[in-house]
């Protein structure tokens, strides 16, 4: 429909062959998605029981009981088949397979005639379906549904699920538009809207991509809809307050989407929501339409996103608060946020290639995402503050959400598939295509098949990041093939440095890429070179949490001191403006990782007596040599004190 | 019984003339007692009901209807009548005697034939009280009512309601105590303890002393009486949840009172229970209990005090939480907790004269309690942050209790009536006597008269604090007599200077007090310079939100930035470590106040662009003129920006 949008990747084309992200894909496949069957399934010992697998179950009238568990448990099934299909996506697994058509045959059969599936309506509230927007989750709990359905059929090329599924869809259709006979409505958690702009993708109907249009669209208009099914349902809540239908705020339905100007409410709704408008501005290329997806952005990244990509500064609420906000102790910044915020990243890439978006794609992926898992597969952070005291958790009530360690599964149930599916689907976001020029965003080993112009390229990637900056690519073509190869320099490399075949390259850059245009043939060669200094990072200086202090990056990891280097009282050290940074791999820490030394100094306690407060304190030093672990690989080593910033002195 | 105790002073013995504290008390007997009489009486516009008086109407028969309020309403009665009381110790007032007679006969009229008297209980659980102590207030209350007829007796020598409390107060000691027959419990908080050490002074009855003692030692024993009065009553909750049954140190039941190592729990719960367990620490002469008040003093002082003399460091469960976590922006800092900071630590200075008990007591008269109400009496904190960014207020939850501007009496219904009497009975605070020495702990200026060694002392006292450090005390003595003088050297006093008739005195000191033994005579004057330098105060090194700041403290005032002064943004202000400060007194600034003057630097923005973070920031200053005014009076010029701690620079 629109010349702006980039072709999609078929993560079918991209093999990821890399020495740091493939461990973390092999956990997916070995370790997460199985773990996660089990605890659909109720066989994870001592966990809460899920029962989500068992609710199909009744619904299909395969057993008797009652439906178990939160209004959006099917979600929980949606989202392990999307992660079986990338996962099936790039490498075949009969077995698995499997387990999943009998999935799909299960919620084929838990579908009622008319497209309508949802366990929690088809048995705890039956007539009651689409009553309850605001509040319940239903077209949410679809959206997942049609994620996996998607993504399991692009795997397998079997229709079953997908059939299923556009029935729902279809039925959708049938009871929300502009019609006077339809709900002019939409969902308390937007999710809806993205899954149906990859289901018109999948099967070319448009009347999903027009729906997904109209809930967006629809959204905080007034008078609002979340007041007219209220009285319409007779003024009932699902969870015993009015809040989710009078704070509009939360759900981004203060507004209409075009008018907000900033990231408001529940961060994982917001990024959510703007992914959705990210994919309709592109595919019917609204200018309107993305010009507030470029007004959101900026709102997130100037404004409101911690140093490591976390996006929400607040537990209550799980949400933003306002310009500037951004506490490293209190922080909320889920995981599920950040894995959000590069769905819509990568969106805006695909509309404007521009290195920006994949630079903050890239902070989150790294740094918050990363951290939300465990090295075993089996521990999950929910929340990832950039500062830990952990003798205050549990004593001082306002870090009740923050967890010194990460949690089983059932500690947070909806992080660990969301990381679970991105790590399967990490191939969809390394390139896009748009004419005739291939950009490189993220430097994953492996090799792509990526079609431009007609022809078949095969890129072929090795890359030493996160630890050294080099990366090389060589392709292969059909035939000799003249393009454009844009290599993304990082926001965070030193002078970039370009080998084609051996011999330096100057590149001319445009929008943070250095492009590589020329007639290319087989066996060409590039080499890049991203010099990774230890860069120290300053905050704005209206954020209030970080002025005075310091953060170290290199590369694309943010580092932090955890107490297991340096000991306790973290408050207490101090940066000299000028000391040197030794950055150095270190195969003793945390299995291996690049580690960062410093010369430091730390406020002494030795001569301050008991007082509280003194009048007379001469503030005494002494040194203290520090050592930075990358933060993803924090709280690996028992319960300490963490910190991202660090207070600097002159 | 004790040769420990100091003799307690009269009110009626000391009457403030002050340039400073007369106008404060001068409200509290114009507006404030006032407001509430119309308060308790529903006639305050706008604000919510109390039904306070209304409650004890109908329980008097007087009126039909029911209970309304909170299970402790009626403390609200009490309050204001002990304030009521502490205000005609100090000056008459006939038609204001005239109303409180009207409600002491309304109390004694709904005084139960057995002495009880709750109008909760007795309008809207008859038969169950004394049932649920651990929620339910119902000693607190007894006891609030209690400290009012005590005061309002030894104002007018009325024994009316002394009378009454009497029989309420012989009424609960034949229903607890450690005998078989009778329930071996205390209540949730305490508060009766303290008040019956007051009606045992009253009326000389040692049966109240016991009773009182039989509180503290019941507390925190195991078996538990919480849980055994849970088990008796049926297991019902009077709010909801088990919380207070279940969270033991909340209301320092945790343990054995002797045995409590920190201050836990409900900060004014913890400081009530302290004032008492001195009150029977100096009565029994019990070394073991001294121990345990010096050892939670210390913990509360050393630990967990805000520098403004606030305790308290969070929302939830307004209370402590652990040493060295004094978070400024997210502290709560009740008010009515450092007015029982102020009652412990005169209680230890009636034990044990030192220095440092007064230090804390002036420190939180003069910052927290001063500053938790409005220079108009009408407007009132009850929670009080050393830090405030407004925009935050009502954005950030984490802030949702704390109010940027001093709220209405209802805004808060338990700090107001506390600050009143405390401020009514200013005139207990100033002085303690023991054998032939007569310690003066606060310099306010006016005349007591005090009994030492058998003869009555006046002492006729001028002070220029908070302002200047200028003290003069004149003596008035019926025969020369031998006895000391101890003046107190207050802990921010630069090398104190004391004149004895004009002449240099030169003064040994112990525990803090500058000692003048003589044989005085009539007409005798001392005068006591106190150097009032710019102090520049650290907190010490392990107390986390204070590292690398410095806070502002002359005389017995801490200073703090105000936005109206000094712009928005104070978190990017620096004080260069030798920056001068200038003091001087601006008559157009809040009415008059000493400001402190200081050049500083402020985090530039110019050049810093939109991007949130920067790897080549080059941090650069701007010269900035800082003003800072006395804590106590922030937040009286509209809503803005306050720090109390600021960050250095080398």
């Amino acid at each position: 429909m629109s010349q702006q949008r980039s072709s999609v990747l078929s993560l079918k084309g991209v093999r990821i062959q890399d020495p740091f992200w493939s461990e973390y894909i092999r956990l997916v496949r070995d370790v997460v998605v199985p773990y996660q069957w089990d605890a659909l399934n109720d066989r994870v010992p001592g966990a809460e029981p899920s029962r989500a697998i068992r609710n199909f179950k009744i619904a299909a009238g395969e057993e008797t009981g009652e439906f178990y568990g939160m209004v959006f448990q099917d979600s929980d099934v949606a989202k392990w088949l999307e992660a079986v299909g990338y996962l099936l996506q790039t490498e075949p697994d009969p077995d698995l397979e499997q387990v999943a058509d009998a999935v799909i045959d299960l919620i084929a059969k838990a579908q009622r005639e008319d497209g309508y599936v949802n366990t929690y309506y088809l048995l705890k509230e039956p007539g009651r379906e689409w009553t309850n927007l605001s509040e319940c989750h239903e077209l949410y709990t679809a959206g997942h549904l049609i994620e996996g359905a998607v993504a399991y059929y692009q795997a397998t090329g079997k229709r079953k699920i997908l059939d299923a599924v556009c029935r729902l869809a279809d039925h959708i259709d049938s009871v929300f538009g502009p019609e006077p006979d339809k709900i002019r409505g939409y969902d308390g958690h937007q999710e809806i809207e993205l899954a149906l702009v990859k289901l018109y993708h999948a099967t070319g109907e448009a009347r999903y991509l027009r729906l997904s249009r109209f809930f967006l669209d629809e959204r905080g208009r007034e008078p609002h809809f979340y007041d007219r099914e209220y009285e319409r349902r007779g003024r009932t809540n699902h969870w015993g307050s009015d809040f989710m239908i009078t704070k509009r705020s939360y759900s981004q339905a203060h507004a209409p989407i075009r008018e907000q100007e900033s990231a408001e409410g529940h961060s994982v709704r917001l990024v959510y929501m703007c992914a959705a408008m990210a994919d309709i501005a592109a595919e019917t290329g609204d200018e309107g339409l993305l010009e507030a997806c470029r007004r959101l952005w900026k709102s997130i990244v100037t404004r409101r996103m911690y140093v490591t990509g976390g996006i929400g500064s607040m537990a209550q609420e799980e949400s933003f608060t306002l310009d500037y906000d951004l506490p490293s102790d209190t922080a909320y910044a889920e995981t599920c946020a950040s894995i959000g915020l590069i769905f819509f990243a990568q969106r805006m890439l695909n509309i404007e290639p521009d290195s920006r978006y994949a630079d903050v794609m890239e902070r989150a992926l790294y740094n918050t995402v990363l951290g939300g898992m465990s090295k075993d597969g089996r521990h999950f952070f929910y929340v990832n503050p950039l500062e830990l005291w952990p003798d205050a958790c549990g004593k001082n009530h306002a870090y009740d959400h923050v967890k010194p360690v990460r949690q089983g599964w059932f500690g947070c149930a909806c992080c660990p598939p969301n990381v679970a599916r991105l790590l399967a689907s990490l191939g969809q976001y390394l390139y896009t295509v748009k004419d005739r020029s291939v950009n490189a965003h993220l430097y994953v080993g492996g090799e792509a098949d990526i079609e431009v112009g007609g022809q078949r390229i095969r890129f072929k990637q090795q890359s030493e990041l996160p630890w050294e900056g080099r990366v090389r690519f060589e392709l292969e073509v059909e035939s000799e093939s003249d393009f454009t190869l844009a290599l993304r320099i990082p926001e965070w490399s030193g002078a970039a440095v370009i080998r084609l075949n051996g011999e330096l390259y100057d590149a001319e850059t445009a929008n943070g890429y250095a492009l590589i245009r020329r007639w290319w043939k087989s066996g060409d060669q590039v080499e890049l070179v991203l010099p990774m200094d230890v860069l120290r990072i300053k905050g704005h200086p209206l954020l209030r949490d970080t002025v005075g202090k310091t953060a170290l990056q290199r590369g694309p990891l943010v580092y932090c001191l955890e107490e297991a280097d340096n000991g306790k009282n973290l408050q207490g050290l101090f940066l000299p403006s000028r000391s040197e940074a030794i950055s150095e791999f270190d195969p003793n820490t945390l299995g291996g990782v690049q580690v960062i030394r410093m010369d430091a100094q730390r406020l002494s306690e030795k001569d301050w007596g008991e007082e509280l407060y003194r009048r007379d304190a001469d503030t005494s030093f002494e040194p203290a040599a520090l050592t930075f672990v990358p933060y993803y690989a924090w709280a690996n080593r028992g319960v300490g004190e963490m910190a991202v910033w660090v207070k600097e002195k002159a």
